[in-house]
């Protein structure tokens, strides 16, 4: 067997057997095979598509490049949840401590800011000392005494996806259904998880903006998920405008604070409700959604799960003292407001526009050394469906840095419209396989 | 404009225009691209194809990222051939001093051996002396001087080419209409000449063992060569035996000398005439092809053409007095006779495999920097169509080194069959746009 050979055979549109892949993903991991060799692999697989079979054993062998966490020793369900990604989307940081709260063990490896799309690891941080980059170990310790932890990739997790990952920018293979696929689910079935609750996002601020392709995508991935013996809850959900009322690290963390003490934003506190239930139907901790639903509202109000979150940021170095007085820590340089220039219902809003106006403002990455400024934030008062009059305060823009024609961009991210046509969804789908 | 935005659109299947095609292979030249970003493009052309517009503009391109040989101050026409290559094929060290005998311009960058097949450098480079790596200036002092020269590809003709095509064989884009066109043709467009004879090889000792994608390479080579202007006459020729009498460095010579002479094997001489008729008419050198292999046929005879050989030897300090007594140049170790095991007409002979048993050895290359030995040598005493009784010499081989079952090896490359079934070809179609 050879690598050529096997890259022959994907270049004639043909399947490749679970030996064949195992080979492809083994040498690769191993640093045998050349980066150009590599890229034209992922090329081939762009092109002519995978199998489901063939997708569920790229992703079992790059889980098998790296280090398998064991989480058999802590007792209980290990259950974490996995989005695409947004802007806005804060809802791992409330659901991870709401879920422990109610029983579950949750072991979260997040990301960082990607293109316009905010990173759970970059808002955590914000936390003074918080750090992300515990040991498999502490880990592991920290799930057993407070039911979650969250941290980055390690460098023994998933190798294989990490070469491969590190070439699909350039090589024009993003996005691909089986590479995106194997990309997100290698790393979450070393994570030693029994379910998991994926939020596929659809929308202009997702990467996914049209629904025949998120629909792909997420049969993929549940695909994916079954044929490797994972449970697997799968939700479509709206990425058309921000989720929350604000997007930027630190206001995000302070926004997530919020919800888990019961004074978040409606479609927040709603969408982390819905993603928590499903993992409590899942570890069998409810009969019924609404159950679950009533359970976990239960644990906003009473203040176990921001508890539980305050545990948690302690555990991992962070300082609970900004809590006290969480609009104080980071204090920008400038606060603009940003004025209706017309009066109506806000009709559209171009997400992806706004992350990428929110990078330039320091709240993500241009470049992967980039440094990300805390402080910087976008704050929504108005979002889609609502009634503006020329003059209101649109948004108010947190920033240190100077951007261009900043009120001209975001005021351009925004249609008024005469007529009120509302058709919000904030769930379109949830599929139980 | 940028690479990776090409790339997606040719991933996508869409055709590219002339700018993004100069664009990217420009990039390449200098060296912009990496590795990875190239092998990406190969792959995306491999599987989605070109247009004979873009393949003809590609092949510009690469014409255009290196140095173009002026031979505008040389009068007379400038024409030259292209082999696809194969075992046994000396046919351009007959067809240059030939067709230079009768006053055709012959301009000839070669290759080396690759794969299974022979190569005219090494061929050449067997006579004591003889230099291929001349410059630029000498190889025009010698083309005016003499008609002909031989030389290799210097680094400066075609350097997109040299970074494309090294990635070929590791990526498994080698078998791509596309990509072979503008690899052949780049390297001649970049000779200066004005006309062109092809000879695409088909058959078990080709690269394109079917007749369909041969003839699809043909379509392609003769567009791309009308698309640059350039006069082209195409021929399919017979692969699926070795061609003359035998294979081997220094033995090729001494065939092609007797060639030279009027003495050669009559399907090396017959091809050799025909090649050398069709460069005659494109040269506008004869009325009708039947009257150019009379005069050919003429120079062969008369000495003419043998003549213009040791004048290009001897300009290119090659030692001529080799040519005296040229059997005694290379003494093998050993001398092995391979016997007929049965009665019979010979049916096929398996070509690829015969010229790996030569590489083996000695005769070619299996990596980049083996050392080739002039005196390796198979002799092939019986051909296709031809036969034996029991007993019989088959082939004779010269050898330095010992090989592994070499009787058996060579044994089951001929079938010998009870009945007569002839339908050898040499020359299966001629194409002239």
């Amino acid at each position: 067997m050879n690598y050529t050979t096997i890259l022959e055979k994907k270049r004639d549109g043909l399947r490749l057997n679970s030996r064949e892949i195992d080979f492809c993903i083994d040498e690769i991991a191993r640093g045998h095979v050349p980066d150009y060799q590599v890229s034209a692999l992922l090329m081939a697989i762009y092109i002519q598509g995978m199998t489901p079979q063939e997708t569920a054993r790229l992703t079992r062998a790059m889980t098998h490049s790296g280090e398998i966490i064991d989480l058999s020793d802590i007792p209980g369900p290990k259950i974490d949840k996995h989005s695409t990604g947004g802007v806005g989307d804060k809802v791992s940081i409330v659901l991870a401590p709401l879920a422990a709260a109610a029983g579950i063990n949750v072991p979260m490896i997040s990301g960082r800011s990607l293109g316009h799309t905010g990173g759970t690891l970059d808002k955590l941080e914000s936390i003074p000392g918080f750090r992300t980059d515990l040991s498999i170990e502490e880990f592991k310790t920290n799930i057993k005494d407070l039911g979650l932890c969250l941290i980055g990739q390690t460098k023994d997790v998933a190798p294989a996806d990490k070469i491969m990952y590190s070439l699909r920018d350039a090589t024009a293979t993003v996005s691909s259904v089986p590479l995106i696929t194997s990309s997100i689910m290698s790393k979450k079935l070393a994570e030693g998880i029994n379910g998991l609750v994926l939020d596929v996002k659809i929308g202009n601020g997702s990467f996914l903006p049209d629904m025949d392709k998120a629909e792909q995508l997420t049969q993929s991935l549940i695909d994916t998920a079954m044929l490797n013996d994972l449970k697997v809850t799968a939700m479509l959900t709206d990425m058309d405008q921000p989720l929350g009322d604000c997007a930027g690290n630190w206001v995000e963390i302070v926004e997530s604070v919020n919800t888990l003490q019961g004074k978040g934003p409606q479609d927040l506190t709603e969408l982390t409700l819905a993603q928590a239930a499903h993992m409590m139907l899942m570890a069998e901790k409810a009969e019924t959604f609404d159950q679950a639903k009533e359970t976990l509202t239960g644990l906003l109000n009473n203040g176990k799960a921001y508890e539980k979150f305050l545990q948690i940021v302690e555990r991992q170095y962070g300082d609970i003292s900004v809590f006290e007085n969480p609009e104080e820590l980071y204090q920008p340089a400038q606060k603009i407001s940003i004025l209706a220039q017309e009066s109506g219902i806000i009709s559209s809003m171009q997400t992806r526009d706004i992350g990428y106006i929110l990078v330039d403002l320091g709240g993500g990455r241009r470049h992967v050394h980039d440094k990300i400024d805390p402080a910087a934030a976008i704050w929504f008062h108005r979002k889609k469906g609502e009634a503006v009059i020329a003059g209101d305060t649109l948004m108010t823009v947190y920033t240190n840095r100077p951007v261009k024609d900043l009120e001209k961009k975001l005021l351009e991210t925004v249609t008024i419209s005469e007529e009120f046509n509302l058709d919000n969804h904030l769930i379109y789908k949830t599929i139980k396989p």
